[in-house]
């Protein structure tokens, strides 16, 4: 057994009586051959291990780099220093892996840049930054589980791989056993996908919500939490190749239900961070404001990262109509002044100028904007009265733009089949789908939440390759 | 608002003073016109709704089917019924959505088999057998999640697309944008991947392992939980071309830690199941029991799916060497009666009839089997001394065969590459993973739970197919 160390996050909690600790974890500096701040990832709060002098030999001085692992056993006792309560006189010290500081990327560049660290994502999880993201990550991970799971959700893993091409999301990655080089041809000379794994053509899922539905007919409400991969040549800080979402489904929901569920949902996972990893988001906060620095006066943020998330816990989300905030943008100074570079009438899809405007500007808060036009909306969105606007709902945040989009989903079987022939849905290859309009068919509604925007949000961090481990975008899949 | 309701399960728990309640769910049954058995999947056990005669107009009684959805408002009053404490009282009945009878698959069929389900997988949530099995699931998966965060690991999302193939677990499935009818080549004939999404040749994940690996090395403990691929031809009751796979990876650890922490996992979520599943799992138990029954004697289990649960939860699995199994298999008497349809001898790799006979016939217990050969394991093993065999670990279960894969991982750099090398892994494209064995390298171990299998193991289920809601194999991949 060698597993009988103690975290250090749990033994800068613990009060210092001189108890005998065995410690263990990565270098972070060493000062004078005799501090050692040490590191297990359990915090961005290192250990301070002392080591009184004589007691390590030249060759173990020597080899005590930043990025080495040590194994410590010593007395936890109160600090002299400032900066924190306990420390560890070490009685022995022993280096289980050496690091060569003329070789680790992570030395050889003094604050490494986040561009630089994208590059190494293999070792960026080691500095505060990339510790304290991940970590809250981490938490917003496991507080969508707990909202749910408390709420009696039940989480449903929907197929990854699929045969539906209908819900139109985006381009799809093709997933094939075939040789490329070579593949089997039908008569025609088309490919005969027959032969294929799964007997026909077969992609990487888009959205998880036309399975979660089948869900929700039997379970009331369920939720999804996995990958889904949009094939669009998209080079921003807000476009993943693969992405995960989380994509709850509640039968007995109208769209009223629906934005308040969102908003709770919203709001409790930030809660818990906030509650939970609290030491690293003030240091993120830190981070972002010390790189607003840099900009000029009027591209700084109005609140810092605690502030922001303070004011989303305290404030409900402003809830307008998309003709209200079609009125909004074409009574404002930017319209005025000639500013969007889209055109703004009622009809449009909203551009990202015009989220931005509406969340940053006019409100100052995050938005939910119900009610969009049909024509530029999804196939299986209820149809209000009006004849024009569907049950639709995005939910807009400061920095980032869209960060839910949902709805309430059309449960009359007539009025959906006569929208998917409009769209031209292929009507035939869904009956699985409008099974459910037919056998006890009930008012519904659900909504998506791309977890790296809301992780993008909650850790101030511009670039939403920074947000997820191994970040997959064109011309780019290492690791 | 719609969203008014009570959930059943929530309801069956309160005390009956007539209070008025609004339920929501579908019809199970209704009988003499007067007693609607009302499901709502919050659990299996229904609501009796009971309507006064002449409270429903000759439509409404005829539109009350199985597997119409309903909203009824009425007293929860004591119910003098058996096999219910409360019922509902009801004012109004309102028919949400109607369901026809002589088209409902799920009516169409008295009592429908697993097979005819399958078929019908977007509608067999909304049997007993279903609902009991996902809830199940449902609150493993969520143990998972409690049981790690509670122990301050970190939940690492590994990539789903990846351009490694080292790992070396399987089949893999290519991920491609590439015209498969006409796709670019090079100068040579070869496909030109430099025009693919990536820039390169892309892979569905087998394995989150080696990222893994890499988040230890900063976090000491970290997990994964998501989708994992095998394009293996294999249609059996075990396999999945996509399944979910559990892999926790922890810094510091031996075998020993390793197995300690596996066995304690796979406890704490069947007890998490136990406590609070305890109807669905009774209902999947006495499931199991009747199609057992169909069975000659010898082939039924010896103990009942709550004992069998009972029985891990109060005893320590087995733990043996590679070289005791060999030695018990060629001591058994099935052995000298030449049972096994494979040879026994060391080197060889395990067969499934060899683990069942240790599992099910020898020790009638989980065994956590350690120490294979190198030869049959993957080269991120560590060697034992004996220079021979690895600290390798697989736990067997009854019934279901290998339900964990582990291994203490090789953390010393020359006999890493040295094993790579001998095993015609591509170092060069493994620079990455190696950097954890030149930077601060540290004994680490991990393993891998396929997620099915133990939902096959908690909830008796014989075919995998039945525990994932849309299963995907060779020539399969509806919905």
């Amino acid at each position: 057994m060698f597993n009988t160390r103690t975290k250090i996050k749990t033994l800068l909690a613990q009060e210092a009586t001189g108890q005998e600790v065995i410690v263990m974890g990565w270098v972070r500096s060493f000062r004078n051959n005799q501090f050692i701040a040490l590191n297990d990832g359990s915090t961005n709060n290192n250990l301070q291990i002392v080591t009184e002098l004589g007691l390590l030999d030249e060759n173990t001085l020597k080899r005590i780099t930043t990025g080495a692992s040590l194994k410590v056993v010593g007395e936890l006792i109160p600090s002299l220093g400032k900066g924190q309560k306990v420390e560890v006189k070490a009685k022995t010290v022993e280096v289980l892996g050496d690091c060569d500081g003329e070789k680790y990327p992570l030395q050889l560049k003094n604050r490494p840049s986040l561009e630089y660290l994208r590059e190494v994502a293999h070792l960026r999880f080691r500095t505060n930054t990339f510790g304290a993201v991940f970590r809250v990550r981490h938490s917003l991970a496991f507080a969508v589980h707990k909202f749910f799971n408390d709420k009696g959700f039940v989480y449903l893993h929907t197929p990854i791989v699929t045969s539906s091409d209908a819900e139109g999301a985006g381009e799809m990655f093709r997933v094939t056993t075939l040789p490329l080089d070579n593949p089997p041809r039908k008569e025609d000379g088309s490919i005969d996908f027959a032969e294929d794994f799964f007997g026909k053509s077969a992609n990487l899922t888009v959205s998880g919500q036309l399975e979660g539905e089948l869900g929700a007919m039997a379970f009331s409400d369920i939720y999804t939490f996995g990958p889904t991969f949009r094939a669009e040549n998209s080079n921003t800080t807000r476009h993943l190749a693969e992405f995960w979402m989380i994509e709850p489904e509640m039968a007995f929901y109208d769209i009223e239900d629906n934005m308040n569920l969102a908003e709770e949902f919203i709001r409790y996972i930030i809660r818990h961070a906030m509650e939970n990893n609290r030491e690293d988001l003030e240091f993120l906060a830190q981070r972002l404001a010390e790189e607003e620095k840099q900009l000029p006066q009027d591209k700084r943020s109005e609140m810092g990262l605690i502030e922001k998330l303070e004011f989303v816990l305290n404030n409900n989300f402003e809830r307008i109509t998309y003709t209200d905030a079609i009125n909004i943008l074409l009574d404002s100074p930017a319209y005025k002044k000639k500013k969007f570079q889209y055109e703004v009438k009622w009809g449009i899809d909203l551009q990202s100028e015009h989220e931005r405007y509406l969340v940053e500007k006019h409100f100052k808060k995050p938005v939910i904007v119900t009610g969009y036009p049909a024509a530029i909306k999804a196939f299986y969105m209820r149809m209000n009265d009006d004849g024009k606007t569907v049950a639709a709902m995005d939910i807009l945040a400061p920095g980032i733009g869209e960060i839910v989009g949902g709805s309430q989903r059309e449960e009359r079987l007539e009025k959906l089949v006569q929208r998917m022939e409009d769209m031209h849905v292929p009507v035939d290859e869904m009956q699985w789908y409008l099974d459910t309009r037919r056998y006890g068919s009930v008012p519904h509604a659900g909504f998506g939440l791309g977890f790296e925007r809301m992780v993008q949000f909650v850790t101030g961090m511009g670039n939403i390759r920074d947000v997820i481990p191994f970040a997959r975008t064109p011309k780019n899949c290492e690791f």
